[in-house]
């Protein structure tokens, strides 16, 4: 049986990845105490309940004590952008998001429930989000389509007062950086001498970027659809020759501001081109491009000795792994559980919601990110550390305590410098 | 201990009643078949998901076919009208809702997810609702205040593909007339014979009123909080002698159209005036005003022999069980789980989703909320019908098989006549 025939056929049988549980016993809820005795049902659903609705109606932070908000969490995708299948639409995105809730459940113990929406519009979404906030203890934001999705994130982590991550951005870049430091580590580069090539500007190419330029790499180079971006390239695209016909009806576009942002950090060669001309002399190519089989063997022999190639795109990755290893890739990633070295996100999702959602804090910043990313890539011991072993195992049992003591210490430490 | 302390207490053990569960075994997600071989990670997640993903995305009705869609539906509530508790917000909703979702899972085996809204424009909730049908089998609306919650759900139900059930009017008549139907049936009392108040025109009173004028009852009288309802009573309301200065701040309210056609359609006597005038010679007293106490013992002595009283009202019924015996109630019921005879719509809503969902129907008309009602209430033999026992408990195992074929039935028997 092909992969697709496997998934197909077990997902038939499952007919839904997940279910909603009752907590009480089905034998315990219908007790009574005789005809006008309390039973639990009394308690469990009215007129019991009326009295936690009450209280929790007088302090709405009792929501945490007496219903599952303290360890439920959303996952909202709109389908604009699911894995690299692109606009697949939300019921599309549905099998994907109850994956992800599985391995909330199975790994960290969250129950997360998948909202695939009908919104489209940035507003429209920001306004749903904001309206779920009273069911939830943290909100996580996947799979809608970039830059929409950047701005939309940045808007809520200001205005709700529960953390929301977002995934593609967040989740991928902690998974890529640990699994980074790991691979300099076996190849003895450091990072302010590692030049790094990030095809893709989505959530993903942005977060690793944003990662990657606070711990301070040596030059970043960040690709979209037109090639490499560069201080200057975008201002001189939006000034185009007036063209009066065209301009009533496409006006110019604002600068994108995470590219503008990219443009002013990165490339300090000012390297112009694409991919082929971006890549020369790289140390290390990460893929977030959406784009099935990108690189190709010429490129990777242009990069510097020893280079390392995380194809992260799924479900096709920039490059097979065999063929990277062939062309000489020292160390090969790609996002996938079918391959060695899987830096795929959901090794640390899970475990930080659970962080989120026990330290009852508020939004991540890169440097905690990299406090996290660390802690994940040390769990390797160097004596077990290999080309094909610098990430943990998406169900090593150790991430979920490193990950939550990683942020802890951070935010005890941070406390410390400003009392 | 008081039910208080017992409700609290459970509910800060519980620390939420529902939770999400993964339907794969942890020990099977994470085998594998050798490095580079297939696992249920690669079909349930990232690669082989995205087979299923596309799948979706040529023909989305396979939503129901590898998702949990089949089996879900979301509990809408924006903590407008909780209980008899009035206005306490979306978070104090929650205890309520979870509730629900547990006798949903345990009686009917159905996922339902509490989704409480700080949203509370009806533009907004229905543009909330209609977005969220991609994730959802069917929708529940509970505990929205009136008479804005009867027209979101007459515009869902007219623009969703998927069913739109409103607990509070729907499966409250469903519940109310079973109940009804027997207490006639052990006093052999006669539909066409019977008269009938019911206090409170909110969505359980409009909808009690709608399916006993469709079973054709002798006379039915509801009451607001302004009184009795009659035809020409808001008419004459919403032609004020013209206040220029006030009519600038308050402009005069279009008539809500629920109670005008409540009041071309009921009261045939015309009564006017308060509870204790509507209340003469009636045959059967239905609270669903939300006030306790709002029946004393004077006003049942006022009405025919052997008064039937449904108390529904939670958590503080109209008039307590026992004082209403007292002043020669024949039978009475309550909403309550703790006192005989519970009306509660929880005693059909599991059973009714069920329905929905397997046979894939859209919305239940009258017609066939009285044939549900009918198959609820001969459910119990005539010599086991007693005053203390008009009505099955929650959790009789008979209440899902009866009610999926009592729908069953309609549905076909209707294609018969129209086909």
């Amino acid at each position: 049986m092909t992969l697709k025939e496997d998934a197909l056929n077990l997902h038939r049988i499952l007919r839904g990845k997940i279910e909603i549980s009752s907590r009480i016993s089905s034998d315990n809820i219908f007790e009574t105490e005789g005809e006008y005795g309390k039973g639990t049902l009394s308690s469990i659903y009215t007129p019991g309940v009326a009295f936690v609705s009450e209280e929790i109606s007088k302090d709405r932070n009792l929501a945490y004590e007496y219903t599952s908000k303290w360890n439920t969490i959303a996952i909202v995708c709109d389908g604009t952008r699911v894995l690299g299948l692109g606009n697949i639409g939300p019921e599309g995105a549905l099998p994907v998001m109850e994956g992800k809730s599985v391995l909330f459940k199975t790994l960290a113990n969250v129950n997360a429930f998948p909202l695939c929406i009908s919104l489209r519009g940035k507003e429209e979404i920001i306004s749903f989000v904001k309206s779920i906030e009273p069911s939830f203890g943290a909100i996580n934001i996947e799979d809608i389509e970039s830059p929409k999705v950047l701005e939309i994130v940045e808007i809520l982590q200001r205005e709700m007062s529960i953390p929301v991550f977002h995934d593609d951005r967040h989740g991928t870049a902690v998974i890529t950086m640990a699994a980074l430091l790991n691979a300099l580590r076996l190849l003895n580069k450091r990072i302010e001498e590692t030049n790094v090539v990030i095809a893709g500007a989505g959530s993903a190419g942005y977060g690793i970027f944003k990662i990657l330029n606070k711990a301070r790499f040596k030059d970043i180079i960040v690709l979209d659809k037109r090639g490499a971006i560069y201080e200057g390239r975008d201002t001189n695209n939006n000034n185009p020759s007036p063209r009066v016909s065209n301009k009533a009806q496409y006006p110019v576009p604002k600068i994108n501001p995470f590219k503008k942002e990219i443009a002013l950090n990165s490339n300090k060669r000012k390297i112009k081109g694409d991919i082929t001309t971006a890549i020369k002399e790289a140390d290390v190519f990460i893929g977030t491009s959406g784009i099935g089989n990108l690189l190709d063997a010429n490129m990777i022999k242009t990069m510097n000795k020893n280079p390392i190639i995380f194809a992260l795109s799924n479900p096709a990755p920039e490059i097979l792994p065999l063929e990277a290893v062939r062309a000489g890739a020292a160390i090969v990633g790609t996002g996938r559980s079918d391959f060695p070295n899987q830096i795929n996100n959901a090794v640390v999702f899970p475990a930080i919601f659970r962080a989120l959602l026990d330290l009852r804090i508020k939004n991540l910043d890169e440097d905690i990110l990299i406090a996290v990313s660390k802690s994940i890539a040390d769990l390797i011991d160097i004596k077990h550390l290999s080309k094909t072993y610098i990430i943990p195992k998406i169900n090593d049992p150790r991430i979920l305590p490193v990950v939550t003591k990683s942020v802890k210490d951070y935010i005890v430490n941070r406390k410390l410098i400003n009392p």
